[in-house]
């Protein structure tokens, strides 16, 4: 085989022992079935594996238990034999324990070597955490995504959650191996925020003063805060501590009653304070013109969690060239949508010498390698993917993977959209230049016009945040958005503005302060560059690839309104 | 050279050309100083570079100027040579100027080839983002991190700051590349957590309450709600509707009429009750028996900003068993030291079926694994690092690269932290079985006694959390610290308590409530599996290997206590 060159150089060489993993008790379930051999020239080799129990079964009168074991390494099970002698088979069975076993690789009976490759025969149990099928709540039978979303604790342990985790694991790692390879640094933006940028609307608020508010009242209650009396009472005192000192100076008095004096008076002024700054603390949220003090919360201003790292990046891309920022980004939108998550993850690389035309090679190259990524190093969760929820997954990454993105202005789009109208097809939405493309139009694109991933660009400059940059035509901006089959819109980006005087023009435009975008300004005021990026939501990205419908089934701790497990 | 077998692999063809990044039009300046022959090789070569004036200096009574350009793709300056008449020099040499030009590669004359490697003389200049030095706010004269923290968007154009985000980006793809490599998926946890596991007081709480108030103020100022006789007056008319519905029924009055009046004393009801509805809202934030009313928050009840995803990636590691988050963590703690920032970034593998001993060979593995990684990739800005900041910094990561971690309980560590005491060394605080080691303890340990990496494990019980592994002996947890010279603690990870009734114990003993821990306990009810995981500090991390001492300047955009800039 070897001499054919086929076969990638990893697999060139199956060996005939296999490793434990390193920092655990056990070799790893995929190190044996995920072989070309599927672990046939393993047979006779004794190790350890440990996973949960998928399926179990007695037979042979209970003299011996078949047991499907999965560890998460990859989507298929390893088959363990085990026998009564050594040990009680009614706990191993239940879907949902936990096993640590020894024993030996061999091959199944030839009669049942067809269906079932090679099975580990148990010589002994290392470990095992039971479960209590009458209580344990995710039973054998097919449940249903939206139930395991009240269990996402345990939801890992279905096929579906663990395959999608095995492929978000994936496209994580090949967006930072292809940014990586590319040259580009990855850049770590803030998620607590003082930008307002996009309106403070959607944004999530972080503050301490609800808690502060809460310890103080707390505190109040254990220790009333001074009447006007005590105020007026700590005042006379220090009045009168001071009439003292007057009257000892004016007296002539000796120096050390006279330093005695003025210690007490200093000691009355000390507890004057105390108590007036206790008179002046008041429950409830600190507030100072009929607005909330934003100057005693953690910050000393109002801060919220990020819509986007873009904005912030940008004064690495304007340093730095090439840099990308991959985290959690956040919207306070009411959407009960299964498109809308509270808390999702962004892709956004920044380009410094790059126009719209670099960004939209970029954006064509990334998606394309995520693709074939998945198609490398994932096949086998791709294929009970299309086993279990969508047929064409495979073939889509497939045709995305080889498939050179159709390219088309904004205005060649609305014309085909219009022509599409004229013979007949209906849209919900108008159709006109100057629209803002609604997610059928941009399906009809990409699904029914071109079946293939389409780059939209040259969006009219009124329905585009202020920062893209404005065409020569000046009706314009060079914006845009990748579009593929099943999700849509995958991608938004833009080439940013990088004339001050052009860019302080649109945000005023716009009718936006300012004050808070001037260290956006400085980008522009000082040694400006021309610079490119854009926007993959990650989520989005897993949908397309899985073929899942409900954004809060891939990932891993879903944020909707009025939910937030765990 | 190739025959000799001695340069790696990717070094051993030095190419005559060089290709151009392919997302933007330009060479990067470390394709070509980062060769081997440091571009020696590619005079003759016509391409386009792009960057930052370093440095610019006028040559030649104005007929030439040297410009020092920097891309960020290296620490490494590009020279460039650029006459007069391909366009007036003034404009190009200000520190901070952003260049686009193509140009031919050249060796400089002899005399000055033992300091300088291959220059690029312009012969076209594509853009140039001028910068007004008059106005600059990053004079060419030395600055403090101090000073530059000031400026978050502008500090990358430094060497230093341009510099640690390199290794930044090195150690975050080294982290990645690691974990991948043996087999762990990667979980992204979440951000918004209602998880209050460690403690509300030191959590940021994330909330849309006072946003929602505030609007709901303006909105009463605009449309005053109704007053009490408003209420009085919608209340009577339904009454006075139902009885004229009940006169024309027992009058036995046409249909039509009858219709009529139902309908208008539906109409009636339906204002009653929007009435009565917007008589109920009270500015300021929604209260509920005294309580904020956490039922109208976002998520329907109180939600914070995580400190730690390691209790909710145990629910992967306990159904895919090798897994690790790297995402940011959040403190709201008024601390100004050096050494804490309120947002940060951490590292938190979790492994099933592995014991504490597994769990201090990964987090050794993990550690030695970074150190090499910046020696093999990021030598020249360790070098840099070196030369400005800490001339240890490469020796300290070849020495932890290189050595075995020294492994010692907490018992034996106790007793040589005493034997210093009683030869005469001085502690601030008190040695004694059952402290919690100080940091002065574990840098005695790591920089004094032992001059090596140390692992310290089997904590007493009562210094540490509830979650960890309760030993044989009752008195100790498997719970283990790795101390590393310059920083100390680096790493804090445990066995995982797997026993049910244990963990259940352990949370009442610390007088927790159990309710919130219910889907915690169920990870060790149904299949409960031996697990261990560690977090690592990523900004320590980078403390550790750059040598820099301020935790502000090893994060892009550092929070702290009154500032959250951007």
């Amino acid at each position: 085989m070897a001499e054919d060159g086929v076969l990638p150089l990893d697999k060139l060489t199956i060996s005939d022992t296999v490793e434990e993993a390193e920092f655990s008790q056990r070799v790893l379930i995929r190190s044996i079935l995920g072989r070309p051999d599927a672990g046939a020239g393993l047979a006779g080799q004794t190790l350890k594996v440990g996973g949960w129990v998928k399926k179990g079964r007695e037979q042979g009168k209970g003299s011996f238990a078949f047991l499907e074991l999965n560890d998460g390494s990859c989507p298929a099970n390893l088959q363990l034999i085990i026998y009564a002698d050594v040990a009680p088979l009614s706990q191993f069975t239940p879907t949902g324990t936990c096993l640590h076993v020894e024993g030996v690789l061999q091959m199944p009976p030839e009669d049942k070597q067809g269906k079932q490759s090679i099975e580990l025969k148990v010589s002994k149990v290392l470990d095992v955490g039971t479960v209590d099928p009458a209580k344990y709540p995710l039973p054998k039978t097919r449940l249903t995504l939206e139930f395991l979303r009240d269990y996402v604790h345990l939801r890992p342990r279905t096929n579906t959650i663990s395959a999608i985790a095995r492929i978000r694991n994936a496209l994580a790692y090949a967006t930072h191996t292809f940014f990586q390879k590319h040259g580009f640094l990855y850049v770590h933006t803030p998620i607590i925020t003082t930008s307002d940028c996009e309106g403070a609307g959607e944004m999530f608020q972080v503050t301490t003063l609800i808690n502060d508010a809460e310890k103080l009242e707390k505190e109040l209650i254990k220790n009333p805060p001074p009447s006007q009396e005590d105020v007026d009472l700590a005042r006379s005192s220090v009045k009168e501590k001071g009439e003292i000192v007057a009257k000892l100076k004016s007296d002539k008095a000796g120096k050390p009653e006279i330093t005695a004096a003025v210690a007490e008076l200093t000691k009355a002024k000390e507890n004057l304070s105390k108590v007036e700054e206790r008179f002046k603390l008041k429950p409830g949220i600190p507030q100072k013109d009929g607005k909330v003090d934003y100057g005693q919360d953690f910050f000393a201003r109002q801060a919220f969690l990020t819509v986007s790292g873009q904005l912030q990046v940008e004064t690495f891309a304007c340093a730095l060239s090439s840099v990308y920022t991959f985290g959690p980004t956040f919207r306070a939108e009411h959407s009960h949508t299964s498109r809308h998550l509270a808390e999702f993850w962004m892709v956004e690389p920044e380009i410094a010498f790059a126009d719209i035309e670099d960004d939209m090679k970029c954006a064509e190259a990334y998606v394309r390698f995520l693709c074939q990524w998945l198609l490398d190093n994932c096949l086998d969760d791709m294929e009970f993917m299309v086993e279990k929820f969508d047929k064409k997954a495979i073939e889509r990454l497939k045709m995305v993977a080889s498939t050179n993105f159709v390219r088309l202005s904004y205005t060649e789009a609305v014309t085909i959209l219009e022509e599409a109208v004229s013979k007949g097809h209906k849209f919900e939405n108008k159709v006109e230049w100057g629209i803002d493309l609604a997610s059928e139009h941009e399906k009809y694109l990409t699904e029914t016009k071109f079946e293939s991933p389409v780059i939209v660009y040259n969006y009219p400059k009124g329905i585009k945040a202020f920062y893209m940059k404005v065409n020569p035509d000046k009706k314009t901006v060079a914006a845009m958005d990748v579009l593929v089959p099943k999700v849509g819109e995958l991608i938004g980006g833009s080439q940013r503005e990088e004339n001050y005087e052009v860019i302080k023009e649109r945000i005023l435009e716009m009718g936006l302060p300012l004050e808070p975008y001037e260290w956006y300004l400085d980008l522009r005021r000082y040694g400006t560059v021309k610079h490119s990026g854009f926007g993959l939501g990650f989520e989005r990205m897993i949908l397309f690839a899985t073929g899942i419908d409900n954004i809060r089934d891939v990932i891993p701790f879903p944020r909707y309104p009025g939910r937030a497990d765990l």
